[in-house]
Parts: C-alpha cells; structure tokens; sequence
C-alpha cells in the first residue's frame, strides 16, 4: 500500500521537477500556507489521485517518448551529424528493456497474487488474433536471426549495436508475445498510475519500433526506384553504401539480406498490432465490466462456403501472378514498364469493383434484415471503427492525389484513364468496406427465442405499454440504441400520430415479406466476409513486396515535385498497408461472428 | 416524411452508385432474390437506416472532401501544370456555396417549425466565445474588404476568381456567425442523415479554409525566411512574383498587402474555431441530452483579482516589445541576429518558467482540495481535451527536434545552451497546463450545503451503508467516477480491511488539517487561470506576426536538413498556434468556472 503512493508521488516529481521548487518562488508572499499545501500534498498524493489526471499524465508522456524518437528518426534520414543509426538503435533497445523490467514486474505481481485473478475483458483480443500475432511473431525472430547473422559476417566493421538490437528485440519479441498470451485481457484496478505508465510505455515503444521498420521500408522503396530509374538509363545511380565497408566472413550475408527484405513487412504489422492491442488494454485500467456480456457466441454448423473462398483464392493467385510479372517487368524497358503500370491498374479495377459489389450486397442485406444492435461497451471495437477510418486517410490521400494529378497532367501514357478508374474505385471500396464491417461489428445475431426488434410482435408490446406515443419513429433513427427504446418510449409525452400511422403502414408487408430465410442471408455474408478478407490480403501483398506503381507511373510526380510525392507516400503508404491489415483482422472477426 | 425517405435514398445512390447496379451483376445465379432484396429495400432504407452508419458515411464524406482540397493544395504548393490558385479558390468557393445553401436550408425549416424549439445542449458555446468568434470574424471581414479592393487595383492583369473568392467569403462569413449565433446549440433529430452530412460539410469547408489560410502563411514565412537571408548575404534571393504583372490603378494597393499579413493570422484561428464548433454540433446530432444537466453556475462576487492580471499584462507588454525588437534585429547583422534570437530565447525561459509553476501551483491546490467531479457526459469538453493533447504534439515534436539538433550540434552559437533550456521547458509548461486545464474542466464547484466527497461525514455515511467492503479504497483511485461510487460500495462483496485502516489513518486529519480557506484557495486559482490566459495570449502574438526563430537560429536546420526542417516547421507551427488559441478559450472556461 505504502509503495503505491510513493511511487505515485516519484512519477510526480519525475514529471513535474519544477513542482515543489517553484511553487515556493512564484508566490514568496505566502511562505506559511505552502508549507501546509505541502504538508497535506504528502498525505493526500497517493491516496486520490484522479483516475483522469493519470490518463492525461502517461498520455503525454507517451506522446512525447514517440516524438524524442521521431525527431531522432528525422534526424538520421537527412544523415546529419547529430544521429546516427546507432544512436537511434541504442534509444530504441533501452525502450524495450525498459518495456521488459515492466512486463517481468507486472507478471510478478500477478504469479504472488494468484489467489484472486484480475477481471478480464472478453474481447479484448481472441485467440485467433493472438495465433496471427505469433505467426507474425515468429517471422520477426526469424528476422532477429537473419540480422545476428548477419552482424557476426561483417562483426569487423560494423558498430557493435547492430548486434545488441536484435539481441535485445528478439527477448523483447518473445516476453511480449508470452505477456499478451496471458495477459492481455486483464482489466488493471491496482497500482493503477504505475501500471498505466507501464502499458503507455509498451504502446509507444511498439509504435517507434514499427516507425523505424516503415521508416528502413521507405528507404529501400526509394532505393528500388532509383535501381529502377538507372536501369532505364534515366538516372546515373551509382549503388549506394547499403553494404558495409568490409568482406563478409560467412558465405550467407546476401542470402540474410535478401532475406530481411521480404521479412520486414511481417515485423511491421506485428508491432502495429501489438501496439493496437496494448491500446485497448491501457483503455480498459480501472474500466468496470457489465458483468452481463459473458455470452458466448458459438459458430452454427453446416456453412455453404463456396463462392466466396473460391473466388477469393482466384484474387490471391492472381495478385501474386501480378506481382511477379510487375516486378520483372518495370525494369526491363519503357514499353515494357508502361505495360506493366496498365496490367497493374487493370487487376486492380477488376478486384476493387468486385470488393465494392461484394460489400454493397452485404450492406443491402443488413438494410433488409432486423437484426438488434448490439450496444454494449466495448474499448476494442470502438477502437477498431476509428482505426479503420483513420488509416483510410492515406490511401484516400494518394486517390485524390491521382485524380488530381491526371486531371492537369501535360503527358498521356495509355494508363492514364485506367489509373482514374482505380484511384475512384479505392475511394468507393473503401468506403463501402468500412460501412460494412463496421455495420456488422455493431450487429448481433438473434438467439434462438428473440424477436427481431422491429417485428409486428414487439410493435404490440410497446404499443400496450405506451399507448400515447408512437412505438417506433420512422423519422428519429434510434436503430443503434435499441436498449435505450424502451424506457425513451416511456418517457416520450408528445403524441405524433401522423408519423405512427405511416411508419405502421409502410413496416408491416416488410416485416412479414422478407423473413424468408435468415439462414441463408447469413450464408451469403459469410461468403462476403472471406471473399474481401482474401481480397484484403492481396491488396496488402502487392504493395508489401514492392509492387508500388504510384512511384513508377511519373503521373503524380509530373505533377506534385519529387520532393511532395515521396513525403506524401512515405506518409501514405504504410497507413494503407496498414488499413489492408487491419481490415484482415476485422473481417476475420465479422466471418466468425455471424 | 416522405421527403426524409427520398433523401436518404438519394444519398445511398450517391456515395454508392454501383450498389444498385452491381449486386445484379455480382451474384447472377439468384436474380430474384435479388429483386426482393431491392423491392424490401426501397421501403425500408428510410425507415431504420442506422444512425451509426449516417455517423460513419457523413466522416467519411467530410474526409474525402478535405483530401481533394489538399491535393489541391498540395499541388498548388509545388506549381506544377495541375493546379492554379484559380482552381483552388474556385474549389473553396464551390464549397462555401454549398454550405450557405445548406445553412439556408436548415434555418429555414427551424423557422417553419417555430412552434416546436429544439433542444439545447447548454455547454456548446457559451455567449463569450461567440463574442469572441464574432471579433475574429470582423477582422475576417475586413481582410476580405481588402481582398476586394486589391482586386479592384489590379483587375485588368488577374483572374476574376480573386475577386470572387472574398465576395462569396465574406457572405459566407456572415452567415456563419449568425447561424452559430442563434442555432450552433441545437441538437439535431429531425433528418438526420441529412443533417449531418450538412453539419459535416459544414466543418469540413471550414477546416479546408484554415488549411488554405496556413498554406499562403507558410509561404509567407518562407519568403520572409529568404529576405532575410538574402539582407545578410548568405542567398541571392530575387524578390517574387507575389505582386502582380500589371500597375495598381488605386494607390492603397501596398497598403491593402500589407495590412493582409497582420490580418491572416486572425483569420486563421476564425476557421479552425468554427469547425471545433461545428464538430461538436455534429457530435450531438440524436444526442439525448441529460435533463438535470441545467445548473446555472453563477460566479461568487468579490474576487481579488491582482497579480494574476499584472503579471499576465507584465507578459504582454514585454511579448510585444520581443517581437518589435525581434523583427528588427533579425534582418540587420549576423551578430544583431544572434542577440536577437538570444534575447527571445531568455524571454521564453523566464515566461516559461512562470508558467509551469503557477500550473504547478493550480495542481497542487487540486491535490489538497476535495471538491467532486463532474462526469456528465458532455462532448464539447471531451473535445476540448482531446484538441489540446493533439494540438500539443506539434510543439513538442518542434521541443524534441530541438533537443536533438543541440545535442548534435557541429557549430556553437551563444544560444544553444538557451535554445534546449527553451525546449524543455516547453514541453514541460504544455504538460502542466494539459494536466491543469483538463482537471479544472472536469471538478465542479461544492454547492452551499454540499460535502466534499472525501470529508469524515461523507465517510461515515457510506460506512454505516457498507459494513463489509471499504468506503473509499486509497489504492483504487476512482475519483473520477463519484457519482457511481455508491453503487459501486453496495456491489463489492470482498473485504480488505488492511487498506481500509490504513487510508482512513491517513486521510481524516488531512480532511481537518486542509479545509481552511476554500474561497482563499479559489482566488488563487482565478488568479493563476487569468495569468495563464494572458501568457497564452503573448506566445500566440510572437509566432503569428513573424517571430519564428526557429526558422532563424539555424541549430535545427543544420541537423535536419532545409527540406525536412520546413516540412516539420509547416506542420507543427500551424498546431502550435491552434494550441495557444485554444488554451486561451479553455483557460477563459476555466476562470469563469472557477
């Protein structure tokens, strides 16, 4: 108990060093009464400090742990004088270190305290996700090896943190993997500032770890585009210093660094994802659960899944055929990338227009079923919808870029047209992806018993409880708020009769015409949800391995500079690719849910 | 009724304009199922469409418009064949249009219906930001007024949109404030959907208006950078093509320039304080507003308001002294430049300084002090702290480059040492006063018989209530949630008298020792909160009339580079002054609470 409060009272003076000694300076008219704040300040510090002010506090302190990184990553791509890639690798290793003597405190505290559990949060993060989260885990240890490996070879003229990092991330990989496996549906409700601190930490540190992948990603990408400039015969591009200084002593060193290049992308998302994941557990501290959403939603048997794996595997196959051909191709001559450029922007017109189809018809379905809401609390969903809708921004950004840049454009390459169509139908499958998987998040299934909500039955229940109002109103959408109705009817006063009677007339031949076959509806979401979930998946692996057109095709460039365009798709592109993931992810949880 | 009905299907078709033609197409084999799908739909799509998802399709919408303007913009920037200034302004007028058509819409339909008021949401926007907003707004005005008259000067050598653009922004303008005026409060139930994408659009325009108005500061400040690089002979910089090709037919056209430079800035914060509104409107569209929420808080009389208010017109005077001294300096000599920027940066240190210990102070008489919380729900104050955390992340990223550009630094100039105390101490002042503004905005004042929660009585009824489970427990810190702690006590069922004692032990003498002054202690905090308000004021004023030495000092671009230093400086100096204008209105809220 006692320990609580001192800590509480160290991050304080930690925090705010100003505090106790300025407080004395500003107001020296009244000595005596700050004598008795501080005297009371000690006693009451650790006994009440606002739940609120500790969000706000290891907030801050987070944001600014990513931007003392930032600001160090920044200074290491202009390769000043002021960071080097040790510098950075050193910061980074100490953050995970530090990540690592919380995580080993934490499950300390949780193995002496056995005898009484924390709650957990149900959804926080399902056992699927956590096998992705170690599938992904597991190729970035690979990676950690790859690098070791590789740092033995050139052990003579290389610094020696490039062999402490994957050291240390590797043991960073492996704890945080265990940690989420066991603890990441712990509701915290003690020590709560210290342990805040502690996840905000792990938050930020997996956020800077992922900043510094997407950040040597884009390197790389600018590298190839030079490679590919030069073999073009556009640019005199001599090979950069990538390679050390000094021979390699194994045989493996280019197998490891041909290696690490298709393995960067598998750690990027894993450290996106953890620190999504971490996310939410910071959210649930000190959070109190509805003791009522313990249901359990098993998967009813017999699934017709068809059409929807089918065609899916076809879009996987051929985006991996597209990905192989582009990449051959774009090197080879003008006529040939042109070509490649056009075949590119053609599968993607075809895909994207399918995916839109595909969630329109889900979407349709949802607007003729009446399926309840489900409204229930939930820090992992919300933070879902406003991750998907946040990290849509960046592809969004390089559509309308694209729209922009084709309509001013000065020359006229024959994918000129074709790169419209796609920049257009990114936008509206995004858009229509997002309405639907959030909409089905937000959905549940009907038990077995349950009526739907806008049933005729239920219409004559509300309509004996509240005979002076309208049961249901056809202008006022409550929809989302279906738990609320009920007693909102009750309290409602103002009789609207006209409304009700046309609402009636319109609900009744729809309710009794369209419960056909709820079964089968959901048959055919089901078959959505895996086809977008594969399509996703090919839209995250052709830019993941290199299949970047918006460098290739010179149409932006022409018309935003250089220096715009690549800082536009350094920001762009990994939030898109991260949208692919995530969408994955969240498709994954709509197949299972409904 | 019908009218909603149409309308939202209008919508549908619009955003989604292959929904009806493609899910024919998609899945050939059931086509009549398919025409039960569309004949069940064209009935029920207005009947129920969901409010979350008019939530999610009207952000997406605001999204999507704000990143054509970019692109735009983006394009404009680089003076590529793409996009003129034309085109832009064209865009923003189109826009501004659509929302005086939308405004007249809504105000019309609100007057049609007078016999029935919407409902209120009380903490939207009190009467002195509105007056605030209107002041901004006439300055606005008045930059639009020479807008048009610098049109007039050169018509015959420039587009006629230059001349349309402040017309239409001017009526635009004065719409705006009188539809904030008489109906920013409203909480929308009536069409919705259609509404909120109105109100989206709404904050979207103003948001892109801002965007505009940082772009052409921005190149302002670049253009400034280079004067005065060139007066000191280190660039040969040929005066621009700002002015146009043809002779001024007026003689106040140098006037009219001149004075724009001085107005922007106010134009600026005019834009982004709109849409902050806005969004809150948006926000509280089918909100079901608390009925108990309507306690007026009337201020106590009698304040001893003096060194807060001296100190903070102390600041004032010397910020604009700084400034006027600053700007002249900068373009003399290299060693004028130097004392200048040394002379600013000691300024910094000591208001700084100030600063973070009156927060400190506030903080601490928190600490003490055992008046509740206030957890209505209430979005513009969810707001209000979100906007501040995010707005802060701009200057601390500008603190922590700073930080690194010293830390690395090749050359020595006398302020270094100066420039990183600067830095730290910011981003300490910007934490303090988070913690500070957010705490003030969530305590409420006790009411006259009103115990503090804390107090022994307090304690003692919820013993009498609760035999088995501790009243309050010290480690647990739910300060926040007062009003559900009641609850709470009678659900817990696990005893742990061992903290019980120990807090009680603690916390009773501190409840005697403290309680002496409140209305002493609230001085004091009226006190910190004007001082703060008016040092917020000064660190606006310098940034926004030209006084950036973060582009003279030359620390910060020898680490990182021209282009990514201008890129991070074009970024974070617009959130930075959107920080500074807002804590001044959220510490006004704050002194008025208090």
């Amino acid at each position: 108990m006692v320990e609580h409060s001192s800590l509480d009272t160290m991050f304080l003076n930690k925090y705010c060093p100003s505090s106790s000694s300025s407080s004395s300076s500003s107001s020296s008219s009244s000595s005596d009464r700050d004598g008795k704040l501080l005297h009371a300040l000690r006693g009451s510090l650790g006994k009440k400090y606002p739940q609120k002010s500790g969000e706000v506090l290891s907030a801050q302190y987070g944001l600014n742990l990513l931007l003392v990184g930032v600001s160090l990553m920044l200074a290491l791509a202009y390769q000043g004088p002021s960071a080097s890639e040790e510098t950075v690798l050193a910061f980074l290793s100490a953050l995970m270190l530090l990540q690592l003597f919380w995580m080993g405190c934490y499950m300390g505290r949780r193995e002496r305290r056995r005898s009484a559990p924390p709650e957990r949060d149900a959804h926080a993060a399902t056992s699927w996700i956590k096998g992705g989260l170690t599938m992904l885990a597991l190729l970035s240890l690979i990676m950690d090896a790859f690098r070791i490996g590789s740092f033995v070879g050139y052990q003579a003229c290389v610094s020696v943190m490039l062999g402490v990092y994957p050291v240390v991330h590797a043991l960073h990989t492996i704890s945080q993997v265990h940690f989420i496996w066991f603890h990441i549906k712990d509701v915290i409700k003690r020590y709560e500032t210290f342990e805040r601190f502690g996840v905000i930490h792990a938050v930020f540190t997996n956020l800077l770890l992922w900043s510094n992948g997407v950040m040597t990603e884009a390197e790389h990408a600018l590298n190839d585009h030079k490679k590919r400039l030069a073999a073009l015969g556009y640019l005199n591009f001599t090979v950069g210093s990538e390679e050390p200084n000094c021979n390699c002593t194994t045989s493996a060193c280019s197998m490891f660094s041909s290696s690490l290049y298709y393995l960067c992308p598998f750690n990027i998302e894993y450290h996106i994802f953890v620190s999504a994941l971490l996310f939410v557990m910071w959210k649930n501290i000190g959070r109190k659960l509805d003791q009522q959403t313990k249901r359990k939603q098993g998967s009813t048997g017999g699934s017709c899944l068809l059409l929807g794996p089918m065609l899916g595997l076809l879009a996987l196959a051929s985006s991996i055929t597209v990905l192989t051909i582009y990449i051959i191709h774009v090197e080879e001559s003008a006529d040939a990338r042109e070509a490649a450029i056009s075949m590119y922007y053609c599968f993607g017109i075809v895909i994207l227009a399918c995916m839109s189809a595909a969630g329109a018809v889900g979407l349709l379905i949802y607007r003729v079923e009446d399926w309840p809401m489900d409204t229930t609390p939930n820090p992992a969903r919300t933070l879902d919808s406003k991750l998907l809708l946040g990290s849509s921004v960046g592809s969004w950004l390089l559509s309308w870029c694209s729209v922009v840049a084709v309509g001013g454009a000065q020359s006229y390459p024959s994918y000129r047209w074709s790169s419209l169509a796609y920049a257009l139908l990114l936008v509206l499958e995004k858009c229509v992806q997002n309405l639907f998987i959030i909409e089905s998040l937000y959905r549940r299934r009907l038990e077995p018993g349950e009526c739907p909500p806008n049933s005729p039955s239920h219409r004559e229940i509300y309509s004996v409880t509240a005979t002076m109002a309208p049961p249901y109103d056809g202008i006022i959408n409550h929809a989302f708020e279906s738990s609320d109705r009920h007693r909102e009817v009750l309290q409602t006063s103002k009789p609207d009769n006209n409304t009700f009677d046309k609402t009636k007339d319109v609900s009744l031949p729809i309710g009794l015409g369209v419960k056909s076959s709820p079964s089968r509806k959901r048959q055919v979401l089901k078959n959505i949800a895996i086809f977008l979930f594969m399509c996703n998946i090919s839209l995250w692996i052709l830019p993941a391995f290199g299949c970047r057109p918006q460098f290739d095709n010179g149409l932006e460039e022409a018309s935003f500079g250089f220096p715009i365009w690549s800082t536009v798709l350094n920001f762009a592109l990994p939030m898109s690719l991260f949208y692919r993931m995530h969408s994955v992810a969240a498709l994954f949880e709509v197949f299972r849910k409904i």
